[in-house]
């Protein structure tokens, strides 16, 4: 059960239909999981769009909150505001594998479109999953990412899947979540999603809306970590905005890992990736483009919508997680033992 | 009365003896306060040491957590990581002024050290105060700016003081809070002070130490503004850090304001500005100096100290201001009032 | 004269009509000198548009090459990307007072339009001509930026004059210049026009167009200070471009002080600030605005131009200087003696 | 023959010993070449220090002076201040192998010392070397990176070998270059060494020591492309630095591009990275460190040297860099056929 279905609401804006990242247009999320006896780990996927993003690229920007990760892809990012690849979310040691994986998907993709790439762009994403997880062994592969990519869909599972199998989250079991906020501007409905990887927070410090649930839970179960091991927030939206109006709306991310308990800690990796389907950009196009962009006053709802989705998404990642035990004995309980 | 002599405990760490920025060994706080029919403004400057931080300099860092505001001098801080005059708070309109004032006092008291100054750095913050105050007259004068520095001592008045006079905090009465806290390492203790000008957040938002307060005041009380104004943390230490250490430290009193509720919102220019009275680099020195530092991962309790007695001191700024009505009429009640 | 009528070409683009800041259409500047025994000093202000920028804003950019200086008004600039007030050049310890004139011609031009400011961003710039001015005096006063203002017209006055009058440019006279460059987008013309403010450098560094005349100059004359002082550069552009473009463009201006023979020193507050005049964001708007905007990869020619013509204004601020002769008897030669 | 053994003599200082980056005591280079019919391209590696980088850290720098680039590991360098591994350059779509094997390495080598790898960052940078290779191919594999790790010594081979194959500048060859400078700072001797990787420029826009020898090229050889492809500039010290003045003085190799041509232009990935071998930072070491740091004001000696530096290292990766046919037919001349 989700938060929402437990009746715990997250702020005062209305989710989507899916309360799903995927609630924006296009979206579709796939997971690639790997469960074996030494290997707790896996893959995940954010398609951002149906159509080609190499060819039709999409606003994006990027926000560090800290930056103790190997996240690739965001000086890119920062230079030109647009991505380019789905994005992709693994354990910290199998990046260079995944990066890969994403070369070869662009090559495929737009040689069937008679585009020849030699230069791509990949995003992706990191969580140290290495105390469930036999991490040296790198066991995400390039198949892992195409399965990934083909099972996307709109439906987005969440838990103890893709790249959060073996992820731990205030020393419960972490994962995926995802949720949205929907806002109406002028009549018009916009949305923004949010979809985290879990890997963050002391157990003391759990708070949930204002409950700080993680003092009680840590007496009657065990010592735990620091803060460290990193969280991935990214952040779709429909809004028509600039890259730099973009990173505004995305740093709030930061504001709900501060409700949840976590201060950020120095060995988390806590990064944030957004991009709007609003105002594509085509490889063949004009020299000069028109394009919409919100009033910048209009912002502050946005901010909220992205604060509230982003506290609920981590909030669904640890619900839904089910509890783990990794390759070497450590077992992660789940938050929903003690809800 | 304080947050914490109400029982109101926020994080896990001890304060030091003032639960104040001065807890940190030199570091002095002046207040000059203008209340007047027209006027409820002021300015409160934070004295990093006891000698001429012109002529042996403080390393120092910023971090812009939302940059609608209007802060002076931190295009050199970020350089060269270092400051070398007070630093100054007062309402928007005022910071030329204000500036001027720390030019002037740079000259003077160098003057009297046989130096001759022809460039200096001063740091001037502000929030908006315009809802109770006539902003547009800059009622704050160069003596104000002198007599505050006169004023200075170890002992920190809060509340509706200084640069907080006219101030508002989530739809109450803003002002100036301050706390500690301290930390051991290795058998050395080292502490973490802060000093906010309150000036941000929705009376809806507002929640205190987990408690949602916020929203039962908005329901006997008023309607009001969005999250607008702005905040000011000033955090002063004496661990022995670089700059880029301190930056990551003080980026965590972000966390406070998240965590009273705010989303840092789009209208509220929050800037945090930091100092250690570590290390200090006299303008007369050999080419080469010597240096002690932190251990990277030791910083992770730093952020801890730096985040509760964030919060704890725009507690107090709430807590201890009396109520104000403005030069138009606007009212704005005391927490203390409801709690 | 300046470079192009001495044969001097700059790169292979071409100039706009007046080879100046001015050739983007609304743009005004204005100086006010003051040229006494004691002071050699002054305030230069680029009028960004014939309307109020303040109820029609523009889009702006920021780039701090160097931040050993004290411009103010960058932290807006950089978040929200736009600016709303006149751009003043100054000394360093003027800056406090220029910014309240700038506050108070807010107030009232706004007043005059039936709007109340509570709240404005000035952009003051500085360079430190303490070497041949009285700086600690601070002799520019409020009047000065009101006249400098009421001064403003499309016609440029270069060299020893405004903001330029005490200015050291590689050990030679230093001042005010200004140059521009045409683009044209499929068959739309656009201009991107530069001004200066130059106080850097070495005399021995100094190369034109790849002759390096400094070290024949330095041989003849006299031993020469640092590489320090800073250098200011305004770009104002027509072309529709984003913020995040438009920082991409004016760090191009760099490039102009590398090839004149600096490498950005130490004390050098090498600090640049551009403005579009496409995309206007009108106080009173929709919530969401329409806009074109530049293809990426269109940029290329336009750092080209931004280069260039800085490197021109670079180049025609220190021809059209006059020599100049101290408060203490330092005196600057012209770069035209040596020609 | 490189650029000084021919009497192009860039600037003022006086270079190491070898002219190299391994003039930094401790630091090694390593190639590995891949020249077939469909290949130009290969690896190079820069090893930090004699010991293991992972167990025993260096201070670190990063500045990205055009993002249109791919370069791995920043992120964690600009949060940290320090690098774990060693950097290896190579072409654009081979990162995520070299990433994996610099993964593999640092697992390798820290279990021989007793130390279980569970996160590293490796850093690796990349240019476009698709004009010449074929690059879809990725050629480089894991084994390739394990060689040239193998291969590093202190003698540095230049021109078109490791990364630098495949590589275009100014329209001419590129390829690895390397130069160094020495500075005596209160009568001891440090060293500013750079290696590149260049790939960068126009043909019309190349200039030498002031000469536009590109015009004339030009004029007799054939037309070329715009300025793309990226340039890569690695930067080593022994000064005794912190990675914030670390960061001020790798800067200063966007001068050196800028004097021999380049603007910075769209397409390239401009990217610089350095590292200090002074004040290194062990794993195991207390909770604070002693360290020895530059006084602020020498930095500007450092500026030079490494500007001087990168310049020379610039020129010689073309002037040592052979011509080839890549394996479409692309010729590319060698600058040296024309000087």
């Amino acid at each position: 059960m989700r938060a929402r279905e437990r009746g715990i609401i997250i702020g005062e804006m209305q989710p989507g239909p899916g309360n799903a990242i995927t609630d924006v247009e296009g979206v579709f999320v796939g997971h690639e999981t790997i469960d074996t006896d030494r290997h707790k780990t896996g893959v995940t996927v954010v398609l951002p769009s149906k159509d080609n993003p190499y060819l039709n690229k999409l606003v994006a920007a990027s926000f560090v909150l800290n930056g103790f990760g190997k996240t690739q892809g965001l000086i890119q990012v920062d230079e030109l505001g647009s991505i380019e690849t789905p994005i992709a979310l693994t354990n910290t040691l199998n990046i260079g594998i995944v990066h890969d994986a994403l070369v070869e998907y662009a090559i495929q993709t737009c040689r069937e479109e008679g585009h020849r790439v030699t230069t791509v762009n990949p995003i992706v994403c990191e969580c140290n999953d290495s105390s469930l997880n036999d991490i040296q062994e790198r066991a995400v592969t390039r198949e892992h990412v195409f399965r990934a990519i083909k099972n996307a869909s709109p439906i987005v599972q969440e838990g103890d899947v893709g790249c959060g199998k073996g992820t731990t989250c205030h020393g419960l079991k972490g994962g995926v979540g995802t949720s949205s906020r929907i806002m109406n501007i002028e009549g018009e409905s916009f949305t923004i999603g949010v979809l985290c990887q879990t890997n963050h927070g002391r157990l003391k410090d759990l708070t949930i809306n204002g409950d700080a649930i993680g003092k009680n839970i840590y007496d009657s179960l065990y010592d735990n970590e620091p803060d460290k091991g990193s969280c991935i927030i990214i952040i779709a939206t429909d809004l028509p905005v600039s890259s730099r109006q973009l990173r505004r709306i995305i740093k709030r991310a930061g504001v709900s890992l501060a409700r949840l308990g976590s201060f950020w800690g120095h060995g988390s990796g806590d990064v944030l990736v957004g991009f709007s389907t609003a105002n594509r950009m085509p490889v063949s196009s004009p020299a000069i483009l028109s394009a919409r962009f919100l009033k910048e006053g209009i912002l502050d709802t946005a901010f909220r919508a992205c604060a509230e989705a982003a506290e609920e998404a981590l909030l669904n990642s640890m619900l839904e997680a089910n509890a783990v035990t990794g390759f070497s004995g450590e077992h992660r309980n789940s938050l929903s033992e003690f809800i």
